[in-house]
């Protein structure tokens, strides 16, 4: 299994690479390479030898502790192993490889706004997904088994049943706070991409890690990857005319401490990846919204800014920049949005994902659709497709039953946040003071060190005392808009 | 076969970002993922499987034309296959370890000039290749394996014979040359790394090569490598005191051209891979000083370099530039010795070393008989081992048998000028123009395009009509000395 978890680490340097450095007209070779390691990933997984092992362990599995180390790793290995057997070796290389292929020819049709340019890729990923759901014995729905390879053990009808909670009362804060007059004029302006980068690197030092095991590099998406908990790479986007990189390093930190903190002691096994990418998510929105949108956070740090860009900011007070941060507008572009109208981003995905699988959607009518919804959820007018339908790379590198996970993570990261709060009575003093070793540790000790033992709601149950719930992220809401 | 030749492209790849990119504190990740994709690659060639294959093809294979893609492809893999099986996985992993951990070892040797703390490591690298070289039949000379491994098919008596022959003349040029009196002065001052960086991109441009495919990265050791054909990464060192950048950056561009036009009709084939290390030098060396110490390219090139460093350049006349960059004198480091006495450094270690394997030396008496060469070959006094015996990263990582190709490789280029010369007799006045398609296209008509099909003299003898001499190389120096 160690072979696996290195082969997984390898395919994650691939791909970062080919993000952050790799010549543009190397990406066949790195086709070739990454379908490569993803076969031998694959064949890692669903070796007979490993179902002959699995088998031999079973009698003595069943009078382990259901929550042991060696419990949890042969029932995640079982698991793995199943869904792999079914999945023929030929159809992982294609999506592999389509997934390679995808992405550049995404990043050129979003550069030129050209759909019909996507759309053979978007074929070819849909017809690879719904051969992959065809490996599979049927289920309730045919989403679920795309979601369940991101977000274990959650179905289409519980994340649906979710996000039909939210859905009203998000519809009806967004149609109260858009009308109010928030003034985020100087969020715009000319901040230089090198002080950017000082800034990013300067908040990833202040909210801590160990020294020598990160480092951040531009890309057009941000994203957080790494080769391992003491090699992490987060990257992000230094737009010379916003501070939006301040945000999504924050956003990425979040991610990077997760891989940087999973458990030593599981380290190159299955149960010391990381849980799930919702649970994943919950702590890069953790880090982006909790503590970087919060009050406290830039008591401590605005006088930072406003040195690092006194033209900008020197006549700009906190009680008119923190609002500004905050302004809630529907917006085009979901890694843009702020935190109230995020979720609509995220369930217009999750709709029109659900429609694609199951064939209710003419994929070249995907534009129209998605400009519709976009109007009747957020009453904003799409320009052209580079605003809309191309915006996320998800599906190019064959990404679908993704999406909900960001949702999902982002509702989580409250209730994360509240019993983190409720072992560190004096949690926002401390951000007051710029000191996050405390949640650090506590995020390590109660989430992070659970690695992937569990399924994403246990560990959310184990770390909160909870599963999943609407209301302290409607309540957080409500109280923080007031 | 193309899964070990892509395995070998993401082995590189792992290695340069390991040296160019990958935060120090990943270290321990990434041993774990070479080791593992290192254990892969030898899997692939040691398969019974292939031993099969190769079998079935001999009595086809006889039929063939000898020098036929295929006849070639089964003779180089039955070749490499027959090493693979002789080596015990155990020492094979064994030799990795101990040149994962040499390294480190020597750095740390290096940085305190301390030969002690390295000779457990030394020994253990004898150890392991005298066990090596056990695994094969018996050669005319045990140095012959390890020989083998670099320079396919060269045996070490005809590396002395040659070696012997350029010896003396090489030592009556040094001594004449050394009383030489040449001003260098102005090649030491106050180089912007930046415009360094500016003018190592302009030359790997003004070489020429496909858009969209090359990078050059800062080391401390410059190096070239890449992930395809299309994926060409070199690498430099801005030292901000000296102008090394521009040379070190036209020798990794030899390489990086070599491996930019290894033949796409046999990509992800053995045979599409590069011949040999001392081919891959030839190309490097012809690059770096048949074009890059020329007075025909700094005619077209030294305005350019004036404009870019004005200050230290404006008043110096091309007739002192072109004596200084050409300067013989003798140093104690290898890879900043001039064309003449880089010969002798390479002689003194290709000696050394058969002391070594012959066991004719005392390992720890190897300072003393390094310090005593370098005063009877070159006439200078080696003040420390980090300037003697402990400057080369290579017997830390195993690589004992290598560093002859470095001669034989400055020895065929200039055969290999000499040979593109006759078929493109106006050459010089080419690049006095700063006209590179013609001398590029020549040599990946012939030689390049030959990738591994045939032994390096072969392939030399093909792209020149001769194998390798020393006549050319030595009147070569002695015109450009004259």
């Amino acid at each position: 299994m160690t072979d696996l978890i290195d082969l997984l680490a390898v395919a994650r340097l691939l791909s970062w690479d080919q993000q952050t450095m790799m010549p543009p007209a190397g990406t066949r070779h790195r086709a070739d390479q990454m379908a490569l390691v993803g076969r031998l990933a694959h064949e890692q997984l669903a070796d007979p030898e490993v179902g002959r092992l699995l088998d031999e362990l079973a009698p003595r599995a069943d009078a382990l502790d259901p929550d042991s180390d060696d419990a949890t790793l042969i029932g995640l290995v079982r698991r793995e192993h199943e869904k792999a057997v079914r999945v023929p070796s030929s159809l992982r290389a294609e999506m592999a490889r389509a997934a390679a292929e995808g992405r550049p020819a995404w990043v050129k049709a979003k550069a030129e706004s050209d759909f019909g340019s996507f759309l053979p890729v978007l074929e070819r990923t849909v017809e690879l997904k719904l051969r992959y759901i065809d490996c599979f014995p049927p289920h309730d729905e045919p989403y679920d088994v795309l979601l369940d390879d991101y977000e274990r053990e959650t179905s289409t009808a519980e994340v649906r049943t979710l996000f039909e909670r939210l859905k009203p009362p998000l519809v009806e804060l967004i149609s109260r706070l858009r009308e109010r007059e928030v003034d985020d004029s100087f969020l715009h302006g000319d901040f230089s991409p090198e002080r950017q980068r000082q800034l990013a690197y300067e908040i990833i030092d202040l909210f801590g890690h160990r020294p020598d095991s990160w480092r951040i590099d531009p890309t057009e998406h941000p994203f957080a990857s790494g080769a391992g908990t003491d090699d992490v790479r987060i990257t992000t986007n230094y737009h010379p005319d916003s501070l939006e990189s301040l945000f999504s390093t924050m956003h990425e930190y979040g991610h990077g401490l997760y891989n940087h903190q999973l458990p030593a002691r599981l380290e190159r096994l299955p149960t010391g990846l990381s849980c799930s990418l919702g649970i994943h998510e919950s702590q890069s929105r953790l880090w982006e919204n909790l503590v970087g949108r919060s009050l406290p956070f830039w008591r401590f740090f605005y006088p930072r800014l406003q040195e690092a860009y006194p033209e900008q900011f020197g006549e700009i007070e906190l009680e008119r920049f923190y609002p500004a941060i905050n302004r809630v507008q529907p917006s085009l572009i979901r890694i843009e949005a702020d935190e109230v109208t995020y979720g609509m981003h995220v369930m217009l995905r999750f709709e029109l994902e659900q429609d694609i699988v199951n064939g209710r959607v003419d994929l070249r009518e995907l534009p129209q659709v998605w400009n519709q919804k976009m109007w009747d959820y957020l009453g904003v007018e799409v320009p052209d497709d580079a605003h809309g339908v191309l915006q996320d790379v998800h599906w190019s590198g064959g990404m679908i039953g993704y999406f909900s996970t960001y949702l999902l993570g982002t509702v989580m990261s409250v209730q994360i946040w509240e019993a983190a709060g409720r072992d560190l009575p004096d949690l926002e003093e401390r951000v007051e003071r710029g000191e996050f070793a405390a949640l650090r540790e506590w995020l390590g000790e109660h989430l992070h060190a659970l690695g992937r033992k569990f399924a994403p709601q246990e560990a959310l149950r184990q770390a909160t005392g909870s599963t999943i719930a609407a209301e302290p992220y409607l309540a957080y809401l409500r109280a923080k808009y007031a």
